[in-house]
């Protein structure tokens, strides 16, 4: 049998794998482009130029006036990695244009991060358009390099975490969060990004395994539709019994639900005839597996059963945990649901079946949650699936990486669209906070320039309307980039994934709540000092071209 | 410096990576409810039962009537590698609820896909909703276990060989289309899995460094902006010399272009004052660095400066490439570069010149591409990004994977929802043929039955729908299916990806055109055989739940 009978598919480079052996990207996961820029740029003996790029977003996504950055850590673990192997550089070898001179391959095969400075936010912060989330600094063809991985880095793990915190704003704080999307994620380690990031936005666990284990994250599920389907009639039930959670007596848990079901159906008003025999027997066989950790997926039928099965594990000394739901109207079945448990309570004493949980999948989204809530509902927890992994609203953040400074000089892209001109020069980030503790606005300056000071009025410019200007008097000011990687070292104690996941929640109570409303939210207001508001249009004016009205 | 400092995040288990080494993924990349159902049919004595699901959508994604199936290889190398490692099962011991029997893990750390026997639709074979893509067979256990990741696998793999077929639809055959989506991708492997199966689907090649060495696929590129902005005048040009391609004799370069910019700049009517100097220094520079190969970025006043550069190239024997337009009105540039070229070519005495290639990049998507057609452009290639690796106008394809028989015994799921009532039994797939070589209709059999023979009427049943029927008599059948896993070993000869991508166009072919087209696409029929139909039916019947207008 040959390779490929063996699937070992692709070119001679396959076996490395994609990632490395900590699941850091590789360096080679970026545009071709950028590797003929470093060679045109080396070619041009460019090598000690200095650059500063900015890393930002145009646009906040989902129609919303707020973006949650996340993906730092891996970044930062990207750059402590960064070295082009040997056979990376075979490969280039190969793939380039032919007359690449040899010494360039050794500049890069020796090429590190080193001399690379990274400014950030922190991760886990609310982000606004314009503002740099990361501002880097160094050598201009390493810092270059750097863009395609950073960018894809950041984008989707920003979107994520965006997007879940949004599923957290609308379904409230008491409402458990499951990720459920993995199979309809974008890929394996798209299902990943996804299990990782929508937790640092604010839910509670996924059911992706692998996730669980990487990164530590509490995982949940129960059983699918086909785990009822397998079996057809109390007749394939091979065990039956359970051993009794106090007194260790081996019990018949059939035996226990069938006289509960009895009972039930009469009050329930729900004939045992519309029921499932190989639905009960599932239940039942499910139960014996997970006697303290009994959650069932029902339709409307399926509420006799497993109210049966429940209270035959309550005999036995075990509580069951609730049901998912997967189908139908969600509301109206949950509301229904809950009677169901309130009337079991009551009838047969168990005052803890008030309190089952409720779990509601099947492709949920924002809307979903918001016309719930409108409806009234008994859900205590939501999986969501394609619309949280696929963020199906908007699948892309567009973050871009632009050049605004080289060797000192402020570099500007202008654009006959207003919105695609870049904010030129090495730049300082700041948040003003009213006195009540809420972030008031964004102010970018020149690095040159002395921070805004707290009590003392600051003029807020709009980086391209001249008449748009107001005075802000901080109680609070925060400057928003650290040093996170400086002299080929990460210079932060980095946050667990935990830590980043209070700091999302912490950081959105900073925002006032008509920022983050879903319908029609206010903008954010994101200036530029008076200093670099002219420093900006001066350049724009020297730049201006000839003959062409911009 | 601690562990988290250095950037090793995550749970104590990180250091194994995402992927095994031959880039496989993991069998725990999958919900925990494969594994929690997997305890409790373990528990209920059913590890001897023996289970066929089917893998399949219910909807062509982007409005079509056609899906490319892709993903088969991966999900074979899966099968093949599918083993829990000590390291998993340590944390699924961790993981799941107390009380877990201990031999339960013995089980699991001994488990294979040996049993399992997978079927399938050759990749790269359009394939229709319903139809199961794949159907496995194998002990329940195994078989439930590999849900999740094998949805993984096909789901994006599939969708985004559709997308990009569809994009290769509306462009033609005669224009390239690069991938150029990896910054906008959803996580790296997201932007791997794009690159891989848009070239599955029809694509040219990639900007994707490390998919081209991966998958052997043609990366491309050239430089960004940032290129042209790092230079702001031809005093900043360190190197002018290029050496003749003929002579080997040095010239310089920069005199050359500036030569022929002034001549140009008469042709043109294009003052020299309105291009930049910066951009000049720069595209030579970069024609230092890529004489052969020598493609430049530009906008409209980018024309003088890059024919320019292109002449004196060409002075010392060197071809120029060509540009790349990423802004703008995309028809109007494009047309007006074409005719800049032409009437270089004519006036310089340059007949290649006419030929230069045109890319066009920007945001582009399928509509854009047919606007662009209306419009008339010359564009010969297409970078597409965004659109493209995210499926923006439908980011996942719903397969589901669904329990159709036990033990020999047929299992429905019916639903309220017609859409979601599942084809019972194991099942055979053919495609019909017209005597020119066009798929009329899929059909679906019971595998017992006989398939249809060539010349010979076949009654065709809708699978709901009582009263559409039609008898197709087949010039050509073919049986979809082949066995492509069994007895722990791939039985198929594997195709190269190159194969994969030749069979997508072959079997597009077979497809009439008005199930191709963009605008309301004609349905392909789907059709269950007679047999199937009563079977279906009777089974319905049976399961019909009392006191429910179903």
């Amino acid at each position: 049998m040959n390779d490929r009978e063996l699937g070992c598919a692709g070119g001679q480079f396959m076996d490395r794998g994609r990632m490395n052996q900590n699941g850091v990207v590789q360096p080679l996961l970026t545009d071709l482009y950028q590797i003929t820029m470093a060679y045109a740029y080396w070619k041009s003996d460019k090598t000690d130029d200095t650059a500063v790029f900015d890393l930002f977003f145009r646009n906040n996504p989902f129609h919303g006036e707020f973006t949650i950055f996340a993906g730092l850590e891996e970044c930062l673990k990207f750059l402590d990695s960064f070295h082009y192997s040997q056979s990376d550089i075979e490969y280039l070898k190969q793939t380039l244009p032919e007359g690449i001179e040899h010494e360039f391959f050794e500049y890069l095969g020796n090429l590190t991060a080193r001399d690379v400075t990274l400014y950030a936010i922190d991760e886990g912060t609310v982000a606004f358009p314009r503002v740099p989330i990361i501002k880097i600094e160094g050598p201009l063809i390493i810092v270059q390099l750097l863009e395609t991985t950073l960018l894809t880095l950041v984008n989707y793990a920003s979107l994520m975490a965006t997007n879940a915190a949004r599923y957290r704003m609308v379904a409230g704080k008491h409402v458990k969060l499951l990720e459920f999307g993995l199979r309809r994620a974008q890929g394996p380690d798209g299902g990943l990004s996804a299990s990782k990031y929508s937790y640092t936005g604010g839910f509670d666990g996924t059911s992706n395994v692998l996730a669980g284990k990487l990164f530590n994250i509490p995982v949940k599920g129960t059983h699918a539709h086909a785990y009822i389907t397998s079996f057809s009639s109390i007749g394939e039930l091979k065990t039956r019994l359970i051993k009794h959670k106090q007194t260790g007596i081996l019990e018949d848990l059939l035996e226990h639900a069938i006289r509960h079901r009895a009972l039930l159906s009469h009050l329930l008003d729900v004939s045992t005839e519309e029921s499932s025999e190989g639905e009960l027997a599932a239940m039942v066989s499910y139960a014996i597996a997970f006697p303290d950790g009994f959650m069932a997926l029902v339709d409307t039928s399926g509420l006799l059963n497993f109210s049966a099965v429940a209270l035959a594990l309550n005999d036995l000394g075990y509580h069951a945990l609730g049901i998912r739901i997967d189908s139908g109207d969600l509301a109206y079945l949950s509301c229904l649901a809950r009677e169901t448990f309130e009337k079991v309570a009551e009838r047969f004493k168990v005052p803890w079946f008030n309190k089952l949980t409720i779990v509601a999948s099947n492709d949920i989204n924002e809307d979903t949650i918001l016309s719930l809530n409108e409806q009234g509902h008994k859900i205590d927890c939501f999986g969501i699936g394609t619309h949280l992994v696929t963020c199906q609203r908007q699948p892309a953040l567009g973050c871009v990486y632009k050049l605004v400074e080289i060797n000192g000089q402020p570099r500007i892209k202008l654009s006959q669209d207003v919105e695609k001109v870049t904010m030129p020069g090495n730049k300082n980030a700041y948040r003003l906070y009213s006195a009540d503790g809420h972030a008031l606005i964004d102010l970018l300056q020149k690095v040159s320039e002395p921070p805004p000071a707290v009590g003392q009025k600051v003029l807020c410019r709009h980086p391209f309307q001249e008449s748009k200007r107001a005075y802000v008097i901080p109680s609070h000011v925060e400057s928003l980039y650290k040093v996170y990687w400086k002299s080929g070292k990460i210079c932060q104690q980095l946050p667990t994934l935990e830590q980043v996941r209070e700091k999302v929640q912490i950081s959105l109570k900073t925002l006032r709540n008509d920022h983050k409303r879903t319908l029609n939210p206010t903008p954010y207001k994101v200036a530029v000092s008076d200093n670099l508001y002219n420093f900006i249009h001066d350049l724009w004016l020297q730049n201006a071209p000839i003959g062409e009205l911009s």
